[in-house]
Order: C-alpha cells, then structure tokens, then sequence
C-alpha cells in the first residue's frame, strides 16, 4: 500500500490546498494530510481547529486521513508509514524553497520521496495568507475558500475585534 | 493499477534520467519511458537506438517499460492507459517550461495529471547536450552516463567524425 | 491623445494576446498593434495575413489599428505618434527578456517607456508556439484561439501537409 | 479622465519611487499616490509623514495627489474613481509577489487593471529597507532619496538613537 | 597584497560555509571572515561564540582570520584594508538580494568589488536557519555541520529547553 | 602567481564584457581573455578578428592577455596555468546557466574554480545579440560598445548588406 503525506499548515485550508488534494488522492492508495502544529508561530486558527475544518471540507475524498504533527515532517511521514511527500508548487519562489526541503528530507531519509503538483490556475494566485489578510479588512473571499471556512474565518476575525475594542 | 509515463527524448539517457526513473517506479505500479521520436529535430540517436539503450540500462527496474512515440504526450498517455506524467525538475527556468507543458496538459485532457520529481543533487547541473558538448570535445564523460551509454556515445562520435574527414 | 503600441509576432494571434488587446485598449486614446515583419524567421502566417487576422478578431474594439512594421520598435512606435510600448507578461523568463527589452529602449528614446500588463490567469501557458505545436499534430485548440484563427490555422496545416507528401 | 493610483507604504520615498511617480503622470490624466496606513507594522515614519514628504517631493508634478489609506487597495482605487493601479518592478522576487497581488485583485475586482513598470537601471537595487539599514549605521544616503528626504531620516534616526541610550 | 572579506552571520557556520572559505583562501592573499554583529536579531550564538567558533573550525587554513563587526560591510572591508567581498551563492532568491547588496556596495564604494562563489553541490540546499530548525527537534546535523560545531548546538539547545521548562 | 581566465564569445566585445574585464584584472595577478572558437556557430567577426578587437579595446589593462581557444574551457584553463574562471552575471536566467557550467566544470577539474562579477548596473541590459540586431537595422549602438568596435561593426554590417543585394 502506497501512502502519501500532504504536510503544511492549512491556516486557514484554501482552495488551492482542496484541489492538490483531491488530485494527489487519485494517485496514491492513502492520503495523510498532516496539519503542521508550530508552536513558534501564532496561527488564526488551532491545530485541533485546523484538523477539524480539514475533515470537513474532505470528508467526499474517501482515502484521506487528517492528523495534526509537530517536528519534522519525515519522522512524521516514518510514524504513518508513508513513502512520499506531497507538496504543492505555485511560483519559482515556492519551489526554490520547496527544492531545499526536498533535498534536506532526501539527506535526512533516504526511504522517503517528495514529489510535486502545480497548482490549478485558477488557484495559482491563492495562499492562506493572502486570505486572511482580506478577511481582516471583510473583504469577500468566497472565491477563495469552502462556504464553511469563509464562515470559520468570518466568526474569527469577528471574536478578534471584539477582543481588541 | 496506476500507471505513470515518463516522456523524453533521452538523447542520451543520463544518469539524472536514471534517477528519475528509479525513484518514479517506486511509486506506481508500471512506469512507461515514453522515448519522443520528434522528426523536427536531428537527435545523436535515433528513437530506435534510444529506446534500445533505456531498455538495457533499466533491466534491473522490473515495472518499467520503454516506448517510442511521436504526437501529443497526453495522447500516448492515454493509449497506454495511464494517469499520471512524471517530469524531473531541475532549475527555475526548466520549472516555468514545465509548468506551462502541465497546464496546457490539464486543458487538454482533465483526467491526466502532472507530478514533478527534483532531481537528485548530484545530477542536478546534468543535461543530454552538456553530455553531448563534451563528448564531442573527447571530455570523459563516465560520471554523467551509464558506462554502456558512454561507450555507444564515443563510438556515435567517432562515426560522425570519420564522415567529415 | 495618449497612443500605445503593442508589439508582437502574432503568429498567430492567441487568446492571450486579444486579452491584453481588450485591457490596453481601455487605458490610452488609441492602440496600435504593431505586427513585427522579421526577415529573418519563416512565420506560419505573411505578415499581411497576421495583420488582416488581427483586424477581425479586433473589429469590436473601438480604439484599435493594426499595422506591420519592420526594424527597431522604437522608430516604429516614434513614426507613429506613440508614447508607450504595451508588453505581456506570463512568467519569470519572459520578464527577464523584457526587462532588457524595456531598458535597451529606454536608452535609445528617453521619450518611450514601457507598461507591462501580465496575462490573464486562464491564457498565462499560451504560447503561439504552443499552439502552433498542437495544430501541427491536430490537437484541438478552440481553448487557445479565436474560432476563425483557429480555421486559418488548420488549413495552413492543410496546406502544408500536402505539399510535404 | 483616467485615474491612476500608485500605493506603496513610502516608508521612507526613495529616488526609484519617484523616478515610476514622474513616468506614471506622463501616462495618464491624473496619479494618486496611495500611502499604505498598516497597522500591524510600525514604520518609521508616520502615514501623515509620509503623506507630507510626499507632497513636497512632487510638488513640480502637476497631475498628481498624495492621500493615506488603509484596508484594500481596491477599495480605494474605487473610492477614488480610478481605473489603474500601477506598480514598480525590480527584480523576479518582486515580479512573482507582485503577479499575485495582481492577479487577486482581478479576481475581487474586474473593472481595475493594474500595469507594471520597471525601475530605471540606476535604480533598480533600491529599497526604502536598504535606506534605512545604510541610514541607521550613519550611513550616506544622498544618493539614494530626495535631499528633503535625507534630512527627515536624518532627524528621525537621531532622535531615536536619543531615546535609546 | 590582495584581501579578500567574507562576511555573514555564521549563527552557526555550516559545512556549506566552510567550502566557501576552503575555496575563497586559495584565490587571495588573505580572506577575512567578518562576523556580523547585528542588534536587531536575537542569533543563536553570541558573536563572540561564533568568532570562537570560526577561529577553531578553520584553523587548518593558514591565510584565514576571524573577526566580528557590526555597521556597514563596506566600512569594515576598508578598516581591514581590504578589496574584495566574498559571497556564496546558492539558489535564485540568494542571487537577487546579493545582487542588490553588491550595486548598493559598489555606489557607496567604487573601490570595493564582490565576487561570487556557487556553493559545491552536496552544500547548495544547506542554510543556518535549516540546521537550527532541525536542532531544535532534534534531529541528526552531523551530515550539515562541523563536529564540533554540532556539538556546540546541542548544547545550546539543551540550555534553551530547560530554561523554558 | 594567481591566474584567471575570462571565457566567451564576446561576438562582439561590449562595454559590459569592458567592465568585468577591468574590474578582474585587478583581483588576480594575470587575466587571460579566451575567446571561443565555436565551429558550431556562425560568428558575425571571425575569433581572430575578435582577439584583435579585444587586444586593442583592452590596450589599457596592464596585465590582461587575448587568445583564442576551441573545445573544452577546463582544458584551456589549465594549459594556461590558470586556476580561476571568471564570468558575469546579468540576470536570473544567466545565473541557472552559468551555475550549471561551474558545477560541470568543477566535477571535470576539482582544481580549477569559478568566480561571478555583476556586470555593473549601466550595462545590465547589454548583450552581443541585442549591439548586433541594433546595428543590423541601422540603429546607435555608441552607448554599447567602444568607438572602435562600433566601427568594425558597421563596416561588417555593409559588406553583408552588400553581398546580399
């Protein structure tokens, strides 16, 4: 049995994200998305959160699994069983870094491969970033994400401003 | 079962090709080497010899298949029954080419999909024509090609030479 | 009355260039397509047959002219009465290119300068070349250019097929 | 009228910003600079400092306005009655970040268009971040900003290195 | 006599650091590795730890000094009498920031130069902030670092985690 | 003594090549110029011809040497007794292609290195193609190259318009 991990920090997942995984559960017999918990960085949502929105909106995709990790995503990847990294490429920035991860996750285990899908054009543009930073300013992003997490989103920012009024 | 093809023209196989291909069969049930018999260009080989040499160089590799065809890659992909295209990324400048060949593949045929392998550092300054460029100056080449492919291309050059004297 | 040129080959005109087109068009008084007649390469299309084919699919624009010119853009865009040069962009290697384009020119008419607009996000593949690849082998490319492009295209190829056989 | 606007946070103007200011005002009929109010970085100078230095540093420049915003910078394209938003390139990091940037803002909002052009040769290093590193180790800064300018970052960084001992 | 600066911030100095100076002693005279001492940032090691560091890990190379500066790079090449800045090169991103620190260099400093070294292969995915991340989850750096450098870490790391616990 | 070699077609020499060959000069103690004898192409000055041109344009430069070289840039490096390669870098495009050939070279010969100037901001622009399409239609090239090259290059381009009509 062929397993894949699809590692990142899904905050919050877009549609971009969706579309890798949809295509990346056709080719390979199990899909493990694995939600990065990061204690450095200080997220909109929480892992347990992230994992939670992630079921959700994947719950039609029937060979996938969500699981929140911290440390290195291949200790990460051994633990499940996976053979091969999942990762997305949207712009010659993202792959260069991404190239350096890949080639450190090769020094560091050598069982272990990545592999990586272009991003849909239509999604190409996207990041988690970029959605987070027009729902701060309530712009509309239903063209970005799920119904369900433009709502998660929208309860969010509206619980954060009313923290700091 | 899930079926990959590898397209190229593999004038010669390097081993960056190699190690591609190694590293691709792991992760699918067949992978099919699609050697690319382009009448436009005057390769070193011919499709013939070219499918000859990958043939020889990846007997050990027991779910790997060699072809020649000619036309659109997904064409060949989908008479052969596959799903996936895997390509070898090595620079920024191959990555913006290759982007565009997979996207321009989605439109063309929505139920193929495009992976991407970083080559391996030590191949990843590796290219046929640099191959070719030193073979033809009598550079040794041993480092960059099975030792098989070495000996083919030296006595393709020692050929050619004897022509133009 | 600001006018702007926008230069290319054109050959032959994509969805991706009659995107740019339509968008320019709206930001100056007038734009002129300037259709490149290079001596140097052999085009698909005369230049005379690039520039009657713009003039179609471009007869819903208001503020557009189509003309062919040969030599340094800059004295085409002088003699013309224009001020700004409209460039498309789709990726990294194209803005590289351009950049030396746009410096070169700025060099030799100070009173030049260039826009650049980057390409839709469905058309940021196309490529004339591209297309012209597909056509060679009959794939479809209704996608990539306008309906009666792409009738010109297939009995070019008609055209030329039969005169190789 | 066609109605550009320029935003960007300014924090210092540099000599590259008003060399892209002086060439957008010949283009069309009127040019807003758009002086990013954003909360969640802290500048070192004020949004109504930068507004100011702005002003005077144009002030030979007919045809444009300096105004702060916050928020989207489509929202105030449109609250301005532009139609353009116009953006200077340097180099390929800033191609691919600002593409996005782009691209997104067509997805929110069709009717605005933004154009790029490329920092004059001369320069085409420049960053308000390298100003102020130079300016901070008492670096001389003249040939980089307005000499107005250099004198504000001047009093700026004294009165900070006041505060601090 | 011609000097050489290699400047950086070696928080810690890694086996991809160390092929550059190896590399860069041969060219000169002499080779000055300049310590960026930098206030702003909260490095992993003291500067004084890094000099020390440097000192040991290099003491096989007889034209090599440490020494540790805060300030412009270009001040501290001049105080030391030298010509030359060393940088090393790895990947796209790396050669657009150097570039742009080399033509701010060269305007402030027409007698200052800078060369470029591309990092050897085995070394070019290899970055400080990487060797740090994989420390502080433990993982192996002994393919990455020095021995004794690793060694220096780990102990570092140790020191940390108790503090915080 | 350290000697450095500076490599390439130099089809014709432009004040940029000028500027890496100035500024070298003064880093190593012999600075050898080879200009490469490339049967493949169709040169439009014969490489005697350009090592005359370039004898002359670096008259200045005391310890600069011009020869002509074919076949492979590691073998003539070390038959000259020299131990630096030396090339400029314009853009990104020019640094994957020249990192692919120093990571060539160095697997070739472990003894010989390379080093990477930045051509200097004026001349960033600048290539032999781009001096040779100018001059081809008649345009100033006086900002590109040195008066006595520029004169070679008209007088080129006029027995080849000769010839042709």
């Amino acid at each position: 049995m062929r397993i894949a991990v699809y590692p990142g920090s899904f905050d919050p997942v877009t549609n971009g994200h969706l579309d890798i995984i949809e295509r990346a559960s056709l080719m390979f017999d199990k899909l493990i998305i694995g939600v990065l918990n990061n204690n450095d960085k200080t997220p909109l949502f929480t892992a347990q959160e992230r994992v939670k929105m992630l079921t959700e909106v994947t719950s039609k995709v029937p060979n996938v699994e969500v699981k929140s990790f911290s440390g290195l995503t291949k200790d990460f990847v051994r633990q499940e069983g996976g053979q091969i990294i999942v990762r997305g490429l949207r712009a010659v920035t993202d792959f260069e870094f991404e190239l350096q991860l890949a080639q450190t996750n090769r020094v560091l285990a050598k069982d272990i491969d990545t592999i990586f899908l272009t991003t849909s054009l239509q999604y190409s543009y996207l990041s988690s970033s970029i959605v987070k930073e027009m729902a701060s300013y309530n712009g509309d992003i239903s063209a970005f994400v799920d119904k369900h997490v433009a709502e998660l989103i929208k309860a969010k920012y509206m619980l954060k401003n009313n923290k700091t009024n």
